[in-house]
């Protein structure tokens, strides 16, 4: 499995690091232009003080650099290089940069070692943890990848400082996801110290972090291929967050947001089907009414949506076997299961509405 | 590891191995515009009667079709056909197709299992075995890809009827090859049968593959990443050949003539640095000597080449680590190593020019 490393600076002991983990100084640095800006020169820097030999590659900063030509062309840019099977990637940026780096790592001579320096709230509690890595195809998301784990996750919380705040409440969506499926003792923190994370305060946000970064990788650890339905329960939400995203072009509602939706709707679902009891439930809710979105986008993005044609393109999710939606419910706060059987679409409906409901009431935003 | 079976006839009992081996009868047929021509009817016809749903893939018979493009065009028509995680990629062909079906399947949803079902001898003993899969790059051959073990390899060696006996001797090279790394009782067999087997006679031709394929297999299974020097072996002879390769633009040498040749080369270096004796050294050449070229391939693509210009397109061969050339050297037939330490060039100058005095003698095809 992967090292996870928290801490700051966590860049000042990269090639003390690298050398424990048996990685050479031989790397190819992936930015998108953003994260260039931001760390490539304390980055280079040191680099450059520990001896390193690198090459840099720069990518836009958008879901579209995820794709087939952008990959081609770094896998000639890496050739021209000389890059070899003694080299690794240092992806630096959010899920887009760690997928395209690890899809582009996993494949280069038949896979190089990759190392994640993930920037954003999401990518460091969630997307450069588990080895999922995949580039988009013209029909569909993520279609074309591989299980590639890291050899090293790199995090350092101060990178957050600059991050949008709506970003920070993208990612929270999963650290609040993590604490719904698999720790309830986390879940009471989240509880107490939610604002204290989302305003970025220490040690509150080191904490969530770390604990989100280990409950996402032990899950990986024991169902690393998915076919226990144990690293499924991180899908909690999911399955009408595919929907909702799906209906919103991918573009106009970040995934974090989608699932914040998502959860509200699956707890629903899980008291409504009887496994989650009332309380708990009311515990839930509370904790979802916390997050923030931008304004007018509940409204345009997921009230205003038909539920049917909501379901519909639910139905659509890549993740369905056979035609059947498949749903991550709770059993109780801290623990999730994947239900085998399907759900009559009615019962699915309701949990849709019910969640509009609860959006639509005064004091959620 | 994958499970291996060579019999005849290998198809009528399709259903019960998938069977067997856990797959599900949704299955990705994936022909060249040969194979399909050959044995797709009966292929078809058996799928039929097991009651497999399946979608059909045909890509022209040419080394180009191990292409990004071509990868990109199978995987809008596996997406299109609704193929899911719980499909599986039937590959029936040659080196190519199982290259590319390997890459697509693994790359396909981040990975569904793919059968190989080899045409020619070459597939049938090495291609097929062990996992590697790629495609090319403008820039040079395989050089994106992964290691994605095959489930299941279907062998068949009636098959081979209908393969150029120019094919024939392209895989037995590297038939020959196991005799020499790994097998002396193998490689007796292989100097009394040698004929034999080049004319497809039975048992020996199956006796011959089997063989090949479970040394490939176990050395494999030993070293699967080719980080313990073991599977390096199976690169006998080829450190010339890839040279040789290059010179001929991968278009007018086969790689098995271009290893034959490379593995009279590796013998002299091993003889002359005083690993393999001289009776040995004899021994694998008369083997050697019973291979068969197209008239006149041998002086354009071997004797009339410089042998500097012959070094200089080796040392640009991508298994090169750190810009040495690695040599796998017989310590006697039957037992090959990686030499780690690197060598003079004039030692492998002087390789080159016993090669080719070797294959300028009378009575030498």
């Amino acid at each position: 499995m992967s090292t996870i490393i928290v801490g700051t600076p966590v860049i000042a002991e990269l090639g003390s690091f690298f050398k424990t983990h048996g990685l050479s100084k031989k790397t190819v640095l992936l930015f998108d232009e953003h994260t260039r800006k931001l760390f490539g020169g304390s980055l280079l820097k040191t680099l450059h003080d520990e001896g390193f030999e690198w090459k840099e590659l720069v990518v836009p900063a958008r879901e579209a650099s995820k794709s087939f030509s952008v990959a081609y062309r770094l896998y000639g840019d890496m050739i021209k290089a000389d890059v070899d099977r003694s080299w690794n990637l240092l992806a630096v940026g959010g899920g887009v940069i760690g997928d395209l780096g690890g899809f582009v790592a996993a494949s280069y001579f038949r896979g190089i070692p990759v190392i994640q320096l993930p920037t954003t709230l999401l990518a460091m509690t969630d997307s450069s943890i588990g080895g999922k890595v995949a580039i988009n195809h013209p029909l569909g998301k993520n279609l074309i990848g591989f299980f590639h784990l890291p050899e090293l996750v790199l995090i350092d919380p101060s990178f957050l400082a600059t991050l949008p705040k709506r970003e920070i409440y993208a990612g929270m969506a999963e650290v609040v996801k993590y604490g719904f499926i698999a720790d309830e003792p986390f879940f009471s923190f989240l509880e107490l110290h939610f604002s204290d994370i989302t305003n970025l305060k220490e040690p509150f946000v080191t904490e969530a972090i770390k604990k989100s970064a280990f409950i996402k990788a032990d899950v990986v650890k024991k169902d690393f291929r998915e076919t226990e339905g144990l690293r499924a329960t991180l899908n909690f939400g999911h399955t009408f967050a595919h929907g909702l995203e799906k209906l919103a072009e991918y573009r106009y509602l970040r995934h974090g947001e989608a699932v914040t939706i998502g959860m509200v709707c699956a707890l629903f679902l899980s008291h409504q089907l009887g496994y989650l009891d009332h309380h708990s439930l009311e515990r839930g809710l509370s904790l979802l009414k916390k997050f923030h979105f931008p304004k007018g986008l509940l409204k345009k993005r997921f009230l205003d949506i038909d539920s049917a044609l909501l379901l519909e393109n639910m139905l659509s999710d890549k993740k369905k076997l056979d035609k059947k939606l498949r749903f991550v419910l709770l059993k109780k706060l801290g623990e999730a299961f994947l239900l085998e059987e399907s759900i009559d679409e009615s019962l699915v409906l309701k949990a849709i509405n019910d969640g509009r409901a609860f959006f639509s009431r005064k004091g959620v935003h």
